[in-house]
């Protein structure tokens, strides 16, 4: 069981296509392969999921009981209203590192709040998709 | 048409795994088996279902008109957010009784606050897996 | 030490008579005859108190230490406001059942929130007067 | 059943002894040999009655019921936190004038709020133990 | 100098007219005509100001110095932004009574709160248009 | 009686002038022609109407009474306060549409809030000068 | 790419059975019909879609990219808390045009507030489902 | 007049048997027979008053009037609400020190507020019941 | 075109009148004499305007475009909630500063928040009527 | 290790000159006077710092660390914004008391909330500079 | 006694060097120079001091005590936090005249509110480094 | 000028000792290698700085200016308030990472907001010293 499941939330597959000034011109497959490099050295497995449904990503990380040793996920929008998304997150009792590419507390837009953060070991925000990899690096060593 | 329906939410399939502590150590198939004992005593019927998804509990709500005579719903996180629900079951024009295993107005968390409430008949907080019972009872003399 | 004590708040001496269409036309004299030939049938005894002082309330439920096993209560007004009432419940440590007869999370008019349910063990809200038995049925089976 | 209740709420016995700069120097008894002159010209009948206690009040308005015609009152502190007393006055089904000797709505100290304000006819508020004599003249005429 | 002025704010010139289940049915010629007797009685002086112009009413306040003993005004939906209007009637230095047809602290509609009410000596509020004549008998009354 | 009253409010005799790349480049004049073509093409009568005064377009909108069957109103900055305005609107008991150039639902800078909204028909907002047209033909169809 | 899509959310499937009093007793086959009459006449296409999951417009949504030239969307419930539907549409970079069947700024119930608003073009509300035609009449007249 | 008063609120009767682990395990009478001998000690003289009614509490405190020169508090759960007890002890004119066996501003229970506070001379909290004998002390020397 | 305005809100004309021990003791007339030697000094002209009425002043500044090269206004009431004053403000495109007598931020009576201040160039505020010439020694040298 | 160690903050050496109406006339050297004959009566040592730099007071707390058995603080202004000086104190691990010499729960100024509270043993405000020697007395009594 | 100080608060220091697009880039040295020739022409003589520690400009402020008529202080980001300077302000009790760069009023990025601004004579805000020279033009003729 | 800053704020000295089982046990001499060792194998140069001034911290920052290319600071309880080592952060203009070792929003002790966040690169929380080590890399690595 050396799985680490990678979750990605609404309209995140459009990565590098949408508002690239924003979230920088790297593509989600260019961002997997870099992570599948770095999990390979670690010795451990990757598995990807992305869902424009709150639903279908909580069914997925139900489904991650007893087969996964650690989340990384990428919310989107379900950062500021998945209450459900949060409850299955508490539930699945292993370690959660939240990641945002931009630094959400610097938003004015909307109250930059998380309502899944008080469910998680740790955030990461800010330090664009480079932020997935630093959780990767967290995981790891915290189970090495 | 002696149909109740009893929906569950998001999350509440892990009745009886997830922290049992806070919410009991009876899983849902015993509870279920208890309701099922007391609706054939009454003489309704009972029709079970769950789902993670928002969408999809809507859809089988709209699916009870012209079916069901009263619903027992406990919204597990949606609870909080979840509007579409809301106007699906005020859409019913059927007494729903809206249950929580937990006190919700104990917590400190997230402001108790629950978005149906103000659309269902009533509620019944904190009396543990007692309250869909509790609920069955009072649909049934209400019908009776 | 079979007692039961069922404590209504300020003006619901008047049940019955105001508001008919909203807390409907059983006067109390009918809902206590229920809840007598029910307590009979589970073997319990009744103790019923009402007043329209907080101070008296409290008076009360002190006098009920190693006397009664549960309370059912109805706040009344004091719901909003009754800090000394949620402080005499506190201090009992037995389980006490919040009733009211109408969904208070429902009205508009003053934010719907009760002081006491924080301190008790469950609430039942909207049932009608209905609720007090339900409250009954809780308390019985758990003692059971 | 040509009475009017004028109530004082706590601490107004008080009156002309504390804080006379404020209150004026006007003691209660005076106050109420001018209601008393005015009501015999009116022809109605006036009764009065002071507490400091909330729940004593709430008891002497129930016992208006049928009794009286109309009610003056100044509830004192209750003003701001007496949801019992709001309760019974709603429930008299009589026309209520609540009064204020000083202008409330000027004070910065508590949140200027009257949660009686709500359930009665009208308010008279700052000017003075005038105010009594102006809210017994609305109730004379609107009753003639 | 025993002028007393009596103030309208906007729409009010359309009393009678307006939503008459609200307001009542009396024209204001009628109230006007009611006052003018009274105030014969009193042997004190009327005059009469309507304007749907805040700047017109703080123009005639302003006109009012060293000419008027009082001012009764009804300042409609000023009442909740007018600043204005309020900085006119603080510098007037002659007593103030603030009247309201109808019971403004009961709306839900917008927050029941007058940017007025803090300068003036007193308020009427939901007597009908029984108000106006009631601030008139106490500025007599004080002035006498 | 088939008279539509075009409204504007402060500074909209400045359109085509003022930040002519947030309003656009289009002046009033130009506005004003296409809304009188379509205007005799549906057959009815169009009048104009702006001012700087909220007291003076509350004047105007009294004077509609019994001569329009229709009111198109923009409030420009009295859309945040103009409540004055709004009791007028509420007077005139004929169906008004509320009209904005730009989406002022997407504005930061002071809370989106329309007092006058309640009290319309409907709104269009965002639309540019084309919802005054938009706004025409509502009018024209639901009174044809 | 002449094509329009107009999108429906959460129970706008029940349009002509649900509160016909609120919501009007035209059904969406009959809003349908019109709308298509009149886009044959302008010479677009219409593509119609409706759903109970977020998830499930999210998806539609991101496949319209470089089919469709605009989209009328009536987001019900999720108005007020659909983040993910608002990325979904910020992404699309098309106009949009928001319609709702109410005046939402109207309603008490919750707070009139639209998360959808800041990123589309304008906002239609309160004209009924004739509001869909005026938005499908913008989006070709903007085209044309 | 050398007499202090020692009043107790709702539930203080209580002590030492409600939750020891909270307020310690010392009851009442130890800590009475304390203060008693540092007051003696003082000499002055000690008087000692405890009701579960607020109304209570103020008639006894009204009659303190030219009796005592100085009162120790502890108004238990009135400590949020009672208004009236704040009114009476602001009319007495006597230093009044207000104590709290607990440290009421780390709860985070219900919003740590003393609306009692804003009128008393001082307040002793979190000191466990050694805050009365501080109390006592102040007084004692603040009149030596 | 060396033209400044110098413009003041309702009730200013007031000044030296009404509450001379805030507002100081020296009338317009010699603030004015004071602000038009300086002027002279300077080489520029200054142009007077005042007016209770906001409409009256929006006007007033919508007439300033081309023939002014700077403004000097003290809002008075208007700068809590002149949302129509500010738009002509932000339109007139030339620099504008914002004079109050008083330091508006030290009161504590409405919350000391100036609408208007966000669309000018500075403030100067509390320092009494010398802040009009601070201010139009301010614009001369920005321009010099 | 019987030391004590008296902590002012910021502008507490101006104690006696500054404001002597509120704060009272005692120098800082009387209080402190009276301080080291109690402390030399109970036995125990005192140590006395003062500084306008919260980093400071930081760096002298944590020296404390193994020399002081108790802290008697009285923060300043840091009160309501010294996080700093919370977390040292935390850090202390020894008794803390928190003392004001005025009331500041009285006060309206600005908010009366101490952000050091919730970490120390307890506080004592508004009893004059005899707060520092009431604090004394319970940590010796305490200790003893 | 003709000395006037003129305090920088933290980061000022970099004044000409940090985002001379907003703050301009004359150096503090080049404002200085200004200041001291406008001084020596009106016959006061200036101190400068500039720090990033707040304890050393209460320290500092301290020391004017009898030394200085008169304080230009721009508090940088103390404005928003700096309640010790407050008081060491407030403790003065010698003219004080608050001076910002920019108009702080128009930010949206923190809420703009100066902690300061309630103990200080006026403010100067977002007229450059031209406030300083106002500034002193104010206190030379104040004291003139 | 390969220098990174790795700057810790108030009582972070104490790491290691303070709260271990928050905080963890690794003391900061051993944090401290960790980093060096990652930094020499990076060919970056570190250097370290502690203190619980923050005015010492705005004078190390600006000291940076041309010497240093990142920072890392863990800003410690000036998270919450430190405007001043903001407006230092923001004037550096070289990339800044922020580090807590704990989940500051899982706390409810106070807001979890940080006033330094909105001027950094992005942030690192809840991964405990590891933290440091990460926000190393990305450094390196963004300069790489």
């Amino acid at each position: 069981m050396r799985l680490i499941a990678v979750v990605n939330g609404p309209n995140l597959n459009l990565l590098g296509q949408r508002e690239p000034e924003v979230y920088g011109r790297k593509t989600w497959a260019e961002v997997r392969e870099e992570l599948e490099r770095e999990a390979s050295e670690m010795g451990v497995e990757l598995e990807f999921f992305q869902s424009n449904h709150e639903g279908a990503i909580v069914d997925y990380l139900q489904g991650l009981r007893g087969r996964a040793m650690g989340v990384i996920i990428n919310p989107g929008a379900l950062t500021h209203y998945g209450y459900s998304l949060r409850d299955a997150l508490a539930a699945l009792e292993i370690p959660v590192v939240e990641v945002h590419i931009t630094n959400i507390y610097a938003r004015e837009e909307w109250r930059a709040v998380s309502v899944v953060s008080p469910v998680v070991r740790g955030v990461v925000s800010g330090l664009g998709t480079e932020g997935y990899l630093l959780a990767l690096a967290y995981l790891c060593r915290a189970w090495a």
